[in-house]
């Protein structure tokens, strides 16, 4: 979807809104949204705001909320504030369109809740992934499964989503039989508290004062480690096999959306210091022989949501630092295994909150809209 | 090679030297070796310095060299302050075993000279590694190779000494077919100004400020990033094939060391805001079926340099903050791959500086003395 001059009509709070005829106020609301964001607080609800008012999203109402611990604070949508509502059941009459990023548990609570009530749901939590029930989805791979919704659609994990990105022209093009992943993830994907640790953490290092660490790999847990000048090859807690949940997020994931179930998938995910912008080196073993890397960067350069970044003659590679705020995922690094004929290796960057999380939910959204499986 | 109280004899520079008796002094000096360290000034140097010191190691006379740049500088051994020269032909006359740590041009033009004087000369640097006249030693690995050695035998490169000690235990139980690695790798790997640097790129963000960058990913070429809060996939320059020589250092000096030319080998080597310690995430595959993760967590659990750091009920695994300033190589995350029969993860850290440097240098030179291989 892109921005158009008459989008700017729909915006609320803004003072050309005032200006319109009648007539087209009505015009206006009728192609608009009513919008809830559920966890407006939180620091993916906030680049959800924030990718709603940069995409024009066409929205005639907006309603935030959240637990009930952060109601009443304030947030601001084009300009004009808004307090925060807790949510509840009845916060989703007459919604059309929630997005829901204030965990599981509350997802599990309340999206059953905004279905009966009409909304279709955007979910980021892992509370319906695996669902079967649910399609996963990530409009550049497997858009066709929203037309099996059932009022939820999940979001995918964050780092699932800039890898099968990456991966979906690979496989459409070569087929693919392997992938093995080593994950480089930032802190904001544990939240913004996190994120504020690792300051806190980082300035007390450079002042050679004691380091407290209270929230990574895992806040429920007992033990937590400094992420400052460090890596912690723990994200979510582990699973009997020895993998952790997000590995296990990605395996599973990344064979639901890709429709792969025999696909072999590996990952070990690693916390890094900084603060924002997934990275993953990926090999991956396609199911042809005799391509060479040059064929699969011009594949690459040309699909939908990959910037190719990859010439390293001139040190062009991705990096996190470079990649916040935008909604691309960045590939570069690619090049062909010295002994395996169908592997290569590349380097998958992306924003986490954005493409990993607000913009992919925003964007299934767009691409509801745009399938017509929006009900007004 | 362990302290013993008799060792203290032979330390020079110390008040109990003077009260020795005469023939004890003979004794003391027979027993102890002219050592050389050239490249005392850096970041390695100096941990060889200090590990030398903390072995005991039997010294009955130390030279410290360095470039002209950085001759006339002071350092200290045991409590006495030396000033170091700058190497030339000439300072390794009398010098039993020189440790070379000033850069590859530094041993290439040094290394035959204090051959050619007597000196048997161990190389940190990557001048000799892939010298076929050249043994390429982790003590832990290929001792034996020492025997054949022509006055020079190489360190090899810090990333590839840890995975290979983690490696070897494996490899001679089980056979070993294929390793996929990526890197998590400290800043110190690239020297103590880049630690510098990283640490005024961090306190320029969290002040707001702009960031400066002239060192990494290469200080000789011409683009230089921020590493601070940000993951750089480049270490040292680019290959023609689209790895860099760091990623072909592990995947060609793997082959030499573990004698295993045929093994696949694939790397991909990204550095870390990290001021030391290098983590790695490894994939490996076995030549045995039916082996389960604890057999592996058992036999690395007794392997010679190795410390199992394997719990995740306990959230216990390696990290790099909390490695620095030890010998080990800690092994950690170790896990059965869900679709090859062969296949497993691990996660190996180690302080580079050490391990990956100091510390496998001393390290030969011990077991070179205990072979009986330095001439006096």
């Amino acid at each position: 979807m892109n921005r158009s001059a008459s989008s700017y009509l729909y915006r609320p709070g803004t003072r050309r809104l005032i200006l319109l005829l009648e007539g087209e106020l009505r015009m206006a609301q009728e192609r608009g949204y009513h919008v809830a964001v559920v966890g407006a607080t939180g620091a993916v609800g906030q680049q959800m705001i924030k990718t709603l008012e940069n995409r024009d999203f066409p929205i005639s109402k907006l309603t935030l909320l959240s637990s009930a611990r952060s109601a009443g604070k304030k947030a601001v949508y084009n300009g004009q504030e808004f307090t925060i509502e807790e949510a509840k059941p009845e916060s989703f009459e007459g919604v059309d369109i929630a997005l829901f990023s204030a965990g599981g548990s509350v997802s599990k609570a309340l999206a059953p809740e905004a279905v009966k009530r009409g909304a279709i749901c955007v979910d980021n939590t892992s509370a319906f992934r695996m669902d079967e029930n649910v399609p996963l989805v990530v409009p550049e791979v497997n858009s066709e499964d929203l037309k099996t919704h059932n009022g939820i659609i999940a979001n995918p994990n964050c780092s699932t989503i800039q890898m099968v990105v990456a991966l979906e022209p690979l496989r459409k093009k070569f087929g693919l039989k392997k992938v093995i992943v080593s994950t480089y993830q930032a802190v904001s994907g544990a939240g913004a508290a996190a994120v504020d640790e690792m300051h806190e953490q980082t300035k007390a290092i450079l002042e050679g004062k004691e380091v407290e660490a209270n929230i990574l790999p895992v806040g429920s847990l007992d033990k937590h480690y400094q992420i400052a000048f460090n890596a912690i090859p723990q994200i979510d807690k582990f699973e009997e096999n020895g993998f952790t949940f997000e590995e296990m997020k990605m395996i599973n994931e990344t064979k639901k959306i890709m429709h792969m179930p025999g696909l072999q998938v590996a990952a070990t995910c690693v916390r890094l210091p900084v603060g924002t912008g997934h990275s993953e080196s990926v090999y991956f073993e396609i199911d042809a022989d005799g391509i060479s890397s040059n064929e699969v960067k011009t594949l690459l350069s040309d699909a939908p949501g990959v910037v190719l970044q990859d010439d390293p003659s001139e040190q062009i590679y991705p990096m996190p630092a470079f990649c916040v705020g935008k909604n691309d995922v960045f590939v570069g690094r690619i090049r062909k295994d010295l002994d395996n004929e169908q592997g290569f290796h590349m380097w998958v960057v992306s924003d986490n909150l954005l493409k990993g999380a607000a913009w992919n939910s925003v964007q299934i959204a767009e691409t509801l809209i745009e399938l017509g499986l929006v009900k007004k």
